[in-house]
C-alpha cells in the first residue's frame, strides 16, 4: 500500500493540475486554488464539484514547505476534552512542538470520533504543517482534503482502525490488560471483573482480550456478568463497581480499565463499607498525575501518554518537512506500577 | 500596508506613521513593517531601535479586523500546564471560541509567569486576534509590542497586579478563603490552619486574607505557625500537612487552598492514621472534577473556572472586535460546596 502523500507519491497523478482540474470542471484557475486553500468565498456546489475532481484523480499539491508569513502551527483535535487524561497528551505535544518551534492549535470536536467539515474547512483555511488527531479519525474524502493540500497528519491512540497507511501512535493495551489481570492472579484472586471502556473503543476491547487470555493461562473460567464496559469516566466505574459488589458472588478483584473508572470503584467501595485493598483489589489503567495520591494509592497500568504524544508529534513534523521516518505505526510499551489498592484476597 | 500607517487610541499620538518612524530612525518604510509583522529577517539592532521608536511615541497600527487569507486565531498562554485546573479553563476558552467561530493557539511558557520574547515573537508573527494570558503578565514593553499592532489582551485569574488598563477576569479569593474558614468555625473548630498557595500569588495572599478576617470576626487569634504557603500541587499539601499534623497541638481543620494540595493534606492524614472527617476536617479549594469523587468527597470552594475562562474569552473577542465591553475587570463569585471532608472536630 503507497504510503507516500507527497505530489510525487505513488498513488498520484503527477499528470493533473490546477489548470487541468479548472478545465474538466469548467471554472477559473483562482477558484480551484481558492478551494485547496480552503477560502469560504466559492459556492458550495462549485466547491464539491472541485473536491469531487480532486480526489477522483488524486490530485496532490506539491508541498511547499512551511510558509513564510508566520511561524508553522499543528493542530491537535480530541474528541472531547476530560480532565487529566488530555492534559498528560497536551503536555506532551506542548513540549514537543515548542522544541521544534512550531505552535498548536487545539480544538475539541463536541465529543464526535470523526470530525465535521466546518472544522476541517477551519484547518484547511490555516493550513497548518500537519493534524494530529486523538481518539479521532477521518472519513475516506476528509482524508483526501488533507492529502490534497499535502497536508499529512498522525493519529494518536487509535479508536477503532485506521487504514493501514494512516499513521498512528498507541500503546500496547492488549498487554496492559494482562499484566493488570496476572498480578491480580499472582496475589491468589480467581473472582476477578473487568470494567473496561466503551466496547466501540479498540483500546478498550484490547484490554479485555488481556484479561481473557491472562484467566485462559490460569485455567479460569471467564464469567460473562463480570466483564463490563463502561464510559473510561468516574460515573462508568462507579455504576458498574456498585453493581458487581452488591452481588453475592461479588468479586474479589476489579481491573477498573482507566483510573477515572478506579476512582468510581473505590467509591463504590466505600459506600457499601468494604475496604480496599483488604476486601478488594483494585488496579486502574493510565497512571494518571493523581493516581499515587489517592486513597489507597491505585495500583495501575502506566500507560506512556506523554511519550506517546511526544512521538507522535515528532512523527507529524518529520512527516510535514518531507522526511521519511522509519517507524509510521508505534505502540509504546505500558507497565504495571504497583502500589496500595491490591493485595491478596480476603481469607 | 498603505492603510496601515495611521495611529489611534486615545493615548496615541495620530501625528505618528510607518513613514515618520523609518524616517527617524534610518531605515525603509518596508522594515518598519516587517518588525510590525513580526517578520524573523531584520537585525536585531534595527529591531530594537524601531521598537524603541513605536513605543516612545505610542504608535498604534490601525485595526484592520480579521485577515481574510484564514480563520481567527486567538493566543491562549499558560505559565504552567498542570492536570485538572488547566484542563478547566481549556474547556471554557474552547466552547466560548467555537461558538465565536475562533480558533485557539495553544501555549506553555515553561513556568514563568513573565512571558519570554521568543513566544511574543511568534505571537506577532502569526496576528492572532487577541491573547489571553493565564496566571501571567506582560511586561512594559511586551505590552507595548502588542498594543503597537492593535493586539487585545485580557488576564486570567491575576497572579500580581496587573494595570488598572489592563482587562483581567478573576474571581472572588478573598470572599473563598472567609466562607472556607467560617464553615469550620461554625462546625466549633478553633484550631484551623491554612495552607495557601505560594505568597507571590495575589490570589494566595487574598485567600489567607480571608481566612484571617473569619478568625478575626470569631475573636480568635491567628497562630503564625498555622499559616503555610504551598505551590498549589499535591506535594506541597503533603508536605505541610504532615508537618501541621505532627506536631503535638495540631490542627483540627486544614483549609487547604486547593483541591491538589486538599489531596496531598489527605494522604498526609491517611499516613498518620487520623480519619478525615472525624480527626481532621479538610477544606479544598477550586472544586475540580474529581473533589466529588475521591475518599472523602471534598468540601471545598467552587471557582468557577469554565465561566471565567469563557468570559475572558468573550471580552477578548469583543475587545478585538472593536466593541466596548462595559465591564473589563470581572470578578466572578466563589461559593462553597459542602461534601464529606468536614465535621465537628473531636470532643
Amino acid at each position: 500500500m503507497a504510503t507516500d502523500i507527497s505530489a510525487s507519491g505513488p498513488r498520484s497523478n503527477s499528470s493533473v493540475t490546477i489548470a487541468s482540474i479548472a478545465a474538466e470542471t469548467g471554472v477559473s484557475v483562482p477558484t480551484v486554488s481558492k478551494v485547496l486553500n480552503g477560502r469560504s468565498d466559492v459556492a458550495a456546489e462549485t466547491r464539491a464539484k472541485i473536491e469531487e475532481a480532486l480526489e477522483r484523480h488524486q490530485y496532490r499539491r506539491r508541498n511547499r514547505g512551511p510558509a513564510t508569513s508566520g511561524p508553522s502551527l499543528i493542530d491537535l483535535a480530541f474528541h472531547e476534552l476530560d480532565s487529566a487524561w488530555s492534559i498528560e497528551i497536551i503536555r506532551g505535544v506542548e513540549v514537543a512542538a515548542a522544541e521544534a518551534e512550531v505552535s498548536v492549535v487545539l480544538s475539541e470536536l463536541g465529543g464526535r470520533h470523526r470530525p465535521e467539515q466546518k472544522w476541517l474547512d477551519a484547518v484547511l483555511a490555516r493550513r497548518p504543517m500537519g493534524v494530529l488527531l486523538v481518539l479521532s479519525t477521518l472519513g475516506k474524502s476528509q482524508r483526501h482534503q488533507l492529502e490534497s493540500r499535502s497536508i499529512p497528519y498522525v493519529v494518536l491512540d487509535t479508536d477503532g482502525e485506521p487504514p493501514e497507511d494512516v499513521p498512528a501512535v498507541g500503546s500496547n493495551n492488549w498487554n496492559g490488560g494482562l499484566s493488570a489481570t496476572r498480578h491480580l492472579l499472582g496475589l491468589g484472586h480467581q473472582r476477578i471483573a473487568v470494567i473496561s471502556g466503551p466496547p466501540d473503543v479498540l483500546c478498550s476491547r484490547a484490554r479485555v482480550d488481556g484479561f481473557r487470555s491472562a484467566l485462559d493461562e490460569a485455567g479460569l473460567h471467564v464469567d460473562p456478568a463480570f466483564v463490563r464496559y463502561g464510559d473510561f469516566y468516574v460515573a462508568g466505574g462507579y455504576e458498574h463497581g456498585k453493581d458487581l459488589l452488591s452481588r453475592p458472588d461479588r468479586p474479589t478483584a476489579i481491573f477498573a480499565g482507566s483510573d477515572m473508572q478506579a476512582l468510581g470503584v473505590l467509591r463504590a467501595a466505600r459506600e457499601l463499607g468494604l475496604d480496599v485493598p483488604r476486601d478488594l483489589s483494585v488496579v486502574g489503567y493510565d497512571n494518571l498525575s493523581f493516581s499515587g495520591w489517592v486513597g489507597p494509592a491505585l495500583t495501575t497500568v502506566n500507560q506512556p501518554l506523554q511519550a506517546m504524544a511526544a512521538t507522535a508529534t515528532n512523527l507529524l513534523i518529520d512527516l510535514a518537512r518531507g522526511n521519511s521516518p522509519q517507524l509510521r505505526r508505534v505502540d509504546l510499551a505500558t507497565e504495571l506500577i504497583v502500589r496500595e489498592s491490591t493485595a491478596p484476597p480476603p481469607s
